[in-house]
């Protein structure tokens, strides 16, 4: 997998953080998966397609850091994973991904974006089906961690 | 959601239980999915994209159907959810993808598919993010039961 593919994906979860929950996230450093049980309660995924190139963008989060992401960008403090937090997954998701979509499409790499899915669940595990690596990147915030993995075939 | 968007979803699972996997399932009444849990252990999901419709597809396997589908596939009995098993979960739900595409094209819906993504985990609960339905189908093996999920938006 080109690596210019992961960059754009980074840059829109951090303006939709600042942009939408007033909050900031230092990425670390990005490695390879290797295993697949999600490092968070709360996957938002989301399929990437166009002719040329297949993906997937999943973005695991650990319950406080999604809470506390949730509550900034409803401006209410929400204390449990429920409806309204899933439908706020997806969106991100979906936010991170158009966001990155446009970045790419300025580099000749053009995709369609399906239907975003969240998933919970204590344990999940996540296995993305490619011939190509998946890039996981681990962001830390002050109130926890989540991580977004991104898989692309060219 | 066009009801003539599912149809050829399963036709197409019916088609590569019959030839990858000598098995027969029996459809059950449809229904519009409310709540979110999973009634399996293992989902293989896959994102659809094109310039006008988009969507996705999710098909849920109890541990018995799976064990049943992937023994069959293997000529070799397999007995636990592993690396093998999530594996040709991914595989089944690309090539299910990939003849609904075919017949879809033909009617003039053409969408390219993402990578597909199999979860695991007792309990997890699917949530697509859509404007439309998502039209759940029971089917019933004598092993177990599988559940395939579409939604589509055009």
């Amino acid at each position: 997998m080109n690596v210019e593919f992961v960059n754009p994906f980074l840059d829109a979860i951090m303006n939709v953080l600042t942009t939408m929950a007033q909050s900031e996230a230092q990425a670390d450093k990005p490695y390879l998966k290797e295993d697949c049980l999600a490092q968070g309660e709360v996957t938002g995924m989301i399929g990437l397609a166009g002719d040329r190139v297949k993906g997937s963008l999943a973005i695991t989060f650990t319950t406080p850091a999604i809470l506390h992401i949730t509550s900034q960008m409803l401006g209410e403090e929400l204390t449990e994973i429920d409806e309204t937090v899933k439908d706020l997954v997806g969106e991100i998701t979906n936010m991170v991904s158009g966001g990155a979509k446009k970045a790419l499409s300025e580099k000749g790499y053009k995709f369609e974006m399906a239907i975003p899915t969240t998933i919970t669940g204590k344990s999940h595990t996540i296995t993305h089906k490619t011939l190509g690596a998946v890039v996981v990147v681990p962001f830390e915030m002050d109130s926890g961690k989540f991580f977004v993995e991104v898989c692309f075939e060219d």
